[in-house]
């Protein structure tokens, strides 16, 4: 059942803003959220991503925001195309997640099978959190709460433990055509750093003792494949998969997380290790931003507490969800196992031991995507923009350290308090860089 | 996108033997084999199965079977509904292992979506292995070595180990769909038998005792459990997934595996454990068959020197696979990782790991099986049909003692020979049954 998957549909075109325009003129919905008249409506496109077109239209009434995709890689052009089904798998995870978390995705308002489009709620208004992390060290008091609510419920409430088996299974099924992506950043991921690779690029001569290491240790090559197998065979819940700072939207009072484009039917600890990996990267950068040694002090200890609140936040919400039998309802842990006395004690074990597995995995992958972040073949704007290359390659090597032992030994770190005090550690010391 | 999975496709209707003559006239590649006209072909329905015809039609020049799909389960009536698009998957299964096995499943001549019939190479002068077994207490000399090709082929070649990313997330799509049989026998496999259940029965009042330990050892509920989150989420490999005795039609020089409409991409260790669970009832049953104590002596022996062949054989073939790098092209473990000195030795070690983890979970499997088959809604013919209850029992008695200790603990057998050796030691003494 091989479909086709790079072809382009007919009638596919890129858009530009008089057939944006066009288009929106003939959706009602569109058109009457926008009000006025097709004329008056301001279209701009506003991407600064890799893959898509975004354009943002303001009308009279109101405005919206038209995210396209394009058949190849934005940056590289036309010799490395890309899927446009990954449209229909972006607005697919949109409507599920609505569903369970309304108040933390952008409102799904039409969409187009043929001109690979969304239209989504405009969030102009919000700003990616990982700029303002990095340039403006501002702080969110929401984030932890809102990115924990929205790892728990889309989490738990797509897996085995709320849905029954058929829904579960119809879910994944549907999920897994979108493998064009993940079959290209699966490789960046989990092999690349670990071998030599034309892909992979680091902060040279500084970071070379890292990246040998990396391509030294068999074991952190295993401890990397494990996680790779789970990725590729564990249909554990629905995942965002791309869930890093720079897919999540933000103001002071509001949390958005966007770009769905990669999601399928995944490990759990693939999202919430996804996102632990990026904060500690951004902790570990302020010493290549901050005006003077100790100018950031106090945001670097507001990253590394919110990393901690995520997490434990996370667990909470998860397990208040999984201990409301209105909500449990699905065949992973079925109430019928769990009734008598020893079934009470037993569950509530399986629950200490799934979470602390989920623990464990998630600070591998965070250290997993510390690692391809720092050596591979895309590095995050909080070290890459830090421009004297030997006080980068502190942060870079910093957070390599901690990246390296979070994956190679998950299980030596017994809580995120742990985690913290190490980092600080490493914050407090001088990584070991390679000199010309 | 869940779709009816009851609905009826318009045209669709059961065969009779009039109406399956004139379809089969009009099908060129089905007309062309039986030869001659259509009043001359012979035609008849000889399912004994619970969920679908199966006519054997016969004309001058060839035969053929044709197996069609019925809307409900055959003994139950039209009062517990079941899809018919597993004629669809099985179908869909039958052309996946055709490529990969083709000399091991039936031969797929045709077949109709509307009205949900597969018509195969006809194996009348094949015989359900199970009944051979039961019966006629047959050696089947092929059987250890054909089986271990089937399972190790087809589990190999449909898994990360041999597929690239994208075309195996292609086969777990195509096959999450079949959930509705999954959805009802998982329950009778992984809850019922550890809970208080009017699906399971089992030969009162001998087997009580084992029917209370199965109801109140909450670590056999627990390692159910685990094995039940294997079947929801693992999508390791396409798996049988009704990979036992009565599956397997032999003759002296053939194996033919049947039925897979239950396949989907799920845990290896479903298969491999199934099988290997089926054989070890069997293996406790003579004793209800022999006309004189000792009588089947031999034959005991023949199919505990089987079981062990079958997962050694199964071991070997499966390694020699991954040991060939024009086969084992799969992303699961790709050669970049493992080119190296250290990466030989690694890739060494991790195929080691990953055999004895499958041997663990075969066991397990093993032993759910046992003993879904021995206190569950449905039992095997190997012990149903010993006349004598007490007689029986001791046969289920042993049978249910081999279980739990393998689903409880497999990690106490450090091999088949292991099992085989206390297989006999419970054959050699009285089980513990519940007298009045």
């Amino acid at each position: 059942m091989t479909v086709d998957q790079f072809a382009i549909p007919e009638g596919y075109a890129p858009f530009d803003a008089d057939s944006l325009r066009a288009w929106l003129a003939g959706r009602d919905a569109c058109a009457g959220r926008l009000g006025g008249k097709p004329e008056q409506w301001d279209i701009a496109e506003i991407g600064d991503g890799n893959l898509n077109y975004v354009f943002i239209a303001k009308g009279p009434e109101g405005s919206l925001c038209v995210k396209q995709a394009l058949p190849y890689l934005r940056m590289v052009g036309e010799s490395w195309p890309l899927t446009l089904r990954r449209a229909h798998f972006e607005r697919m995870a949109l409507q599920v997640q609505a569903k369970i978390a309304p108040a933390l995705v952008p409102a799904v308002l039409d969409g187009d099978e043929t001109l690979c489009c969304t239209v989504q709620e405009d969030l102009s208004d919000h700003i990616i959190i990982r700029k303002g992390m990095v340039h403006d060290a501002r702080v969110y008091p929401r984030f932890a709460a809102d990115i924990a609510e929205y790892m728990a419920r889309c989490l738990f409430m797509t897996s085995d433990l709320h849905l029954p088996l058929p829904r579960k299974w119809e879910l994944a099924g549907d999920f897994f055509g979108n493998h064009n992506l993940a079959s290209i950043t699966h490789t960046i991921m989990f092999n690349d750093p670990y071998v030599e690779s034309a892909n992979n690029h680091w902060n040279e001569p500084y970071i070379n003792g890292y990246a040998r290491r990396l391509r030294e240790d068999v074991e952190l090559r295993r401890a990397s494949n494990r996680l790779k197998t789970m990725f590729l065979t564990e249909a554990q819940a629905l995942i965002h998969c791309d869930l890093h700072t720079g897919s999540i939207m933000v103001t002071e009072d509001s949390t958005k997380v966007i770009d769905p484009e990669f999601a399928f039917c995944g490990p759990m600890a693939f999202d919430t290790g996804k996102l632990l990996g990026n904060l500690l990267i951004n902790y570990f950068s302020h010493s290549g931003w901050e005006d003077e040694p100790g100018g950031r002090d106090s945001y670097r200890r507001w990253v590394l507490d919110t990393s901690k609140a995520v997490w434990e936040k996370f667990e909470a919400g998860f397990l208040a969800l999984w201990r409301d039998p209105a909500v449990a309802v699905g065949d992973g842990y079925p109430a019928v196992l769990y009734a008598d006395a020893a079934g009470k004690a037993e569950l509530e074990r399986a629950q200490h031991e799934y979470m602390a597995k989920l623990y464990r995995d998630t600070l591998a992958y965070a250290g997993l995507f510390m690692i391809r972040r720092l050596v591979g073949i895309a590095h995050n704007i909080d070290t890459k923009l830090i421009e004297d290359p030997r006080r980068r390659a502190r942060c870079e090597g910093r957070g390599l350290q901690l990246g390296i032992e979070l994956l190679g030994g998950p299980e030596g770190f017994a809580s995120l308090d742990a985690v913290a005090a190490r980092a600080e550690q490493i914050e407090g010391a001088e990584p070991a860089l390679t000199e010309e």
